[in-house]
């Protein structure tokens, strides 16, 4: 594997699913592999769970970590081809992403979607740039149209939580105040196409994701129809694809609530709005998987980590 | 001990008091005790000596640390309860705590007040949501009405500096010109009442702490008759707690001079303003203590941390 | 070496730079140098070159690093000599240094030129702050009037690439939109005259750098004059230095381009403006040691800490 920027980057996710839940019973097992390596995380946005869990597989693996907030503490990059940089840009993405690969031997990046032009934001050009000139791999911490090590955590917690050998999977759009990306969504629906389950995507009309993404998948207009008989209910917002960015719906009628989530097991990637995106009861009772989505993070950017560095050494 | 989220946490003065002068002597002597060990330290208010002293102190004990700027670097919190977050917070604070408590062993927080409202400072939301949710550990680095760590700190200073078994020890308000918080006051006044000393505040009037925590306290509003044979005098400015977050006076007679210092050591927390809380041939004079309290934050943090992880094991 | 605050606190740059180089077959040969050690880096600018190759150069030598923003994530510093501090600043260096001095071994210090006041600029206060009150060793890592981290780095640079006992090196001034501080060419400069080397200084009138520093250098106002047979040409802008701060001139007739660098390979510290300061096919040519510059601040970093761990133990 030369990168990890997005979840079709996994060979075989049963095998992958299997060799991260190894990894978890005994995480410092490989902690000579990372010996003498470090990783670089390099942050255009804010993040909690990702900045934590990604610096601690990290150091389960015996890697040094150096991280920058590069918004704030780095120059303001350039990635257009040919331009006079007399403006407000003072690096050139060429030379961002050669020299840091000078200083680490994996970067991690994290860089939204900005949702005010879906050309740019579907160029990911932060992410694709160090990927083009970077001499080294590049793991993607969530990008404008995809959040892979969240999805591949998703789906090692699916395994766990399973009891089915064909689950019923259920992705529900919920309100939101704010205009949120799609990445999560992206990379949640790419997984389930590599899962061997019964998988339907529920949400208000006009909130279709990209159809190369969601193509070969059923679309399910009406949420209490889909949610019949699911194992598993990953709820999340998303503004919307066709009309970009705009949020078209605050229909609280879309909250997941108890009452609608029946028996299945609860999903979310967090940060989440309660009582909004999902009532109290839900986060708080038995069903709710969100706390082992956050701990198996750790494990998805850990399994990840160890196999660059496998290909690296 | 479960947390360490003030100074009465501290179940023997004088033992805590020995035990971290003998870690003193030789730092990474329980280099062992923290090693497959995360401490996660989360700042939601600046820190100079808090953030670098309460590192060394894990790093002296063998423990991996993870440093956040919550404020700038992750997401707006939610403390109430049922709320229905439609506003400006991202984040519940019992998402915040479980998820953090996932990736790390120990969570270190710093969370001034805010001085609008008492009560709401009072109810210290974010150290006391920590202390409520998280499933590991939280340890005070300043909170809104105590700094623990500064005050055991200030314990173990005395204890080396002091030539006397009852050593008479005065905290004399100075003149700021902003408002301060009242925590390193607080969590002074609670140590002191766990000393064996004479112990005396001075302060204008109106500058009455909270009676709950000086219940029992000598209060003199003579400055000059309260520093008389004092042997040790902390300094510090707060701003009044009746006339909650108010600065009543300003007044530049209540300044520490080497003239009313006499023979005593002169204490502090810093940052100090020379000159206006206390005048420059004081902090440059060798009855100054305040690079040796400076110091003793290390072992201060380092004999909490130490002790918790002990209970971990 | 008491601290390494200029390039003239090297005792002999020959001796130096062969031991960089040595450094750099095998950097982790000396990794129980610093075992123990701690080397805070206090940064008042930002950074992305100097941020991950001083702390990797740390990380080769087994040292812990520590890392603050002290602009937002630590107390405003007052500089004044006997100052009321009763206004913006809450902490004093004096404070400020001797207390992080208890909190690590070494301290390096990033702090530029504001370019408003030549005096103050000059003055250094927050390097020689720093220096003046720690006690412990301070590097500077880019500070109002110098850059020798860099300069170091560029020394050993020009040695790997050299093909003569004495090359031809120039330094050319290239247009920028924006006022640049002077600190980088100057340590350029003074690096240069502790070089054996034919050294030509070429940039528009009213550019002249600090006499003090180009004192026995040539200059020449001809730039194609003075790149007639270089062997290396190190681009560089900087704003005026008799008419503090300004930018004078945006002439492009200055930008360096490959016709004009003709076989002189080509040497910047980065970041650099694309087709202001150098044209494309410059940087993306195989003439360009802007990588090789970038690795080698590592070892640059590397050697200059390594000699001053060594006069501590």
């Amino acid at each position: 594997m030369k990168h990890y920027l997005s979840i079709n980057d996994i060979d075989s996710l049963p095998v992958w699913v299997d060799e991260a839940i190894t990894l978890k019973k005994d995480p410092y097992q490989f902690k000579e592999l990372g010996k003498q390596k470090t990783i670089c995380l390099l942050f255009f946005n804010n993040s909690l769970r990702t900045r934590l869990s990604t610096q601690k597989a990290a150091i389960h693996l015996g890697m040094e970590v150096m991280i920058m907030n590069f918004g704030s503490e780095g120059w303001a990059l350039e990635f257009g081809d040919g331009t006079l940089m007399d403006q407000g840009t003072s690096e050139h993405i060429k030379e961002a992403a050669r020299v840091v690969s000078e200083y680490c031997d994996i970067i991690a990046i994290r860089a939204f979607a900005g949702l005010k032009d879906k050309a740019k934001d579907e160029a990911e050009e932060v992410l694709n740039g160090f990927a083009k000139y970077a001499s080294i791999p590049v793991v993607n911490m969530e990008s404008s149209v995809g959040h892979p090590l969240q999805a591949f955590a998703d789906a090692i917690t699916i395994a766990e939580h399973g009891t089915k050998s064909k689950p019923k999977v259920v992705l529900s759009w919920a309100p939101h105040p704010k205009a949120l990306p799609h990445a999560v969504a992206n990379s949640f629906v790419e997984m389930m196409k590599l899962q061997d389950a019964e998988f339907v995507i529920t949400h208000p009309e006009g909130y279709e994701l990209n159809h190369e993404i969601t193509k070969g998948c059923k679309i399910e207009y009406n949420q209490k129809k889909a949610l019949e008989n699911a194992d598993f209910v990953y709820v999340k917002n998303w503004s919307s694809y066709t009309d970009y960015g705009k949020v078209l719906s605050k229909d609280l009628d879309w909250t997941m609530t108890q009452e609608k989530l029946g028996k299945a097991k609860f999903m979310h990637c967090l940060p989440v709005r309660r009582n909004i995106v999902v009532e109290d009861a839900v986060l708080d009772g038995n069903q709710s998987l969100v706390l082992d989505q956050a701990n198996n993070r750790v494990f998805s950017a850990q399994l990840v980590l160890k196999k660059l560095l496998e290909d690296i050494k």
